[in-house]
C-alpha cells in the first residue's frame, strides 16, 4: 500500500482535553494512527477549568474534547472531530453505504455504549465513590454487556467494524471498551471483541492513554 | 438555483418506523425535503413488534428508525440514515469543516438534546404515566432548557445551524424541539429558536408527523 500525504499534514491542530478522558483519547489515537502531530491543552475538571468563561469560548457545551482546527474554529464532539480528521483518508471510506455504516457505529458508541462503560470507570476507578457491586454500577454494566454482545456478534466474521480496514468507527469504540475492567466489567466471554482490541493495540502509531503508563 | 437530480432518485427506500417516533420523523422530513419517495413499514412497540426475531434481522439494536437501502442492507441510527440520504446533495456541505460541524450538531442532538425532550413527551403526552410537574420531568426539562439556550444563542445571528442553507443538522434538531410543548416545555423565551422552527415548517416538501394531523 502506498503511503499518501494526509490532507491536514503540516497544519496546526490543538486538542482541548483532560488527562484521562476516553473521548479525548479517541482523538489522540486517531492522530497517532494518521501520523498527525497534535498539541494538547489539558484542563482539570476537578479544578473547575471547564466552568470558566475562557472555556465557554472553546466549547459552550463545556465538554472535552474540542479541536482547534487550522481554520481557527473550535470543533466540539468526539465523533465530529474524528470525522474532520478522517475525511479524504482510508480511515473514512468514500462509498455512500460504508460511510453511513461508520456514522451508525459512531452514533451507537455515543448513545448505547459510552456512558455504560464510562460511568462505572469514573465512579469506581477514578473517583472511587462507588463500589463494584453497587446497584447503579450493576445496572450500567447490564447495558454495557448488551452493547458488548452486539459488538462481539458483529465482529465474529469481521476484522474491523466497517469494511476490511480500520476506520474511525474502530477508533471511537476502542477507548471505553479497552478500559472496561476499570468499571468492573468481565469481557472474557467475548473472544471476537478481545481479538479486535488486540488488533487495535497492534496498529502502527497506537497511542496509550497515559504517556508514562 | 438549479434543481439537480438526487443521487438516490428512482431507487427503492424502505423505512422501518413507528407511528409517532421523532427519530423516524427525521427521515421522513429529509425525504420530503429532498423529494425522495419513501415506503414505510410501521411497527408497534406496545404490541412487542421490536422484540421479534424478524425485527432483530432489521436492527439487532431493536430500535427504529432503520432504512433498507438500495444495496439491500438495513442501516440503523437516525443520524447515519440522514448522512446516507444527504451525501452528494446541498443537505450535507462538502467542505471539511462545515461537514464536521454538521456531525457535531447531529451528535449534540443525540447526546445532549433528544432524551431531554423525548422522555417527557413520551411519559406525559403519549403514555400519560407522568404529570407535567413530576420531579423526573422537571429534571429532564432542566437539561432540555440548557440545550435550548445553546441552540437559541447559536441561532441569534444565523438562519440555519451550519452555513447559510438548511442541512441535515436542522432536520435532526427539528422534530423533538418542535414537539417540546407535549413534554411541558415553554420555549417562548427563545425567539431565535422559534423563528428557526417556523423557517423549517415553511420549507418546500415539509412532512408533518401525522399525515392526518
Amino acid at each position: 500500500m502506498t503511503q499518501t500525504l494526509h490532507p491536514l499534514a503540516g497544519k496546526p491542530l490543538v486538542l482541548a482535553d483532560t488527562l484521562r478522558s476516553g473521548n479525548a483519547w479517541k482523538i489522540r489515537l486517531a492522530c497517532g494512527f494518521m501520523g498527525l502531530p497534535l498539541a494538547r491543552r489539558t484542563f482539570d475538571i476537578v479544578q473547575g477549568d471547564l466552568e470558566t468563561d475562557a472555556f465557554a469560548r472553546i466549547n459552550p457545551w463545556r465538554q472535552v474534547p474540542a479541536l482547534l482546527t487550522p481554520e481557527g474554529e473550535w470543533l466540539a464532539e468526539s465523533q465530529a472531530i474524528l470525522w474532520y480528521l478522517a475525511q479524504g483518508t482510508p480511515w473514512l471510506p468514500e462509498d455512500r453505504l460504508a460511510q453511513a455504516q461508520v456514522s451508525s457505529w459512531l452514533s451507537f458508541e455515543q448513545t448505547q455504549h459510552m456512558h455504560a462503560f464510562a460511568q462505572p470507570r469514573l465512579l469506581i476507578h477514578l473517583r472511587q465513590t462507588a463500589a463494584v457491586d453497587d446497584p447503579a454500577m450493576v445496572a450500567w454494566r447490564a447495558i454495557g454487556m448488551k452493547a458488548a454482545t452486539l459488538m462481539d456478534a458483529h465482529l465474529a466474521d469481521r476484522t474491523y467494524f466497517v469494511g476490511t480496514a480500520p476506520t474511525i468507527a474502530d477508533v471511537a469504540l476502542y477507548p471505553y471498551t479497552s478500559m472496561a475492567d476499570q468499571g468492573g466489567y468481565d469481557l472474557s466471554a467475548f473472544p471476537s471483541l478481545d481479538a479486535w482490541l488486540a488488533r487495535m493495540r497492534a496498529l502502527p502509531g497506537f497511542t496509550p492513554l497515559m504517556e508514562t503508563a
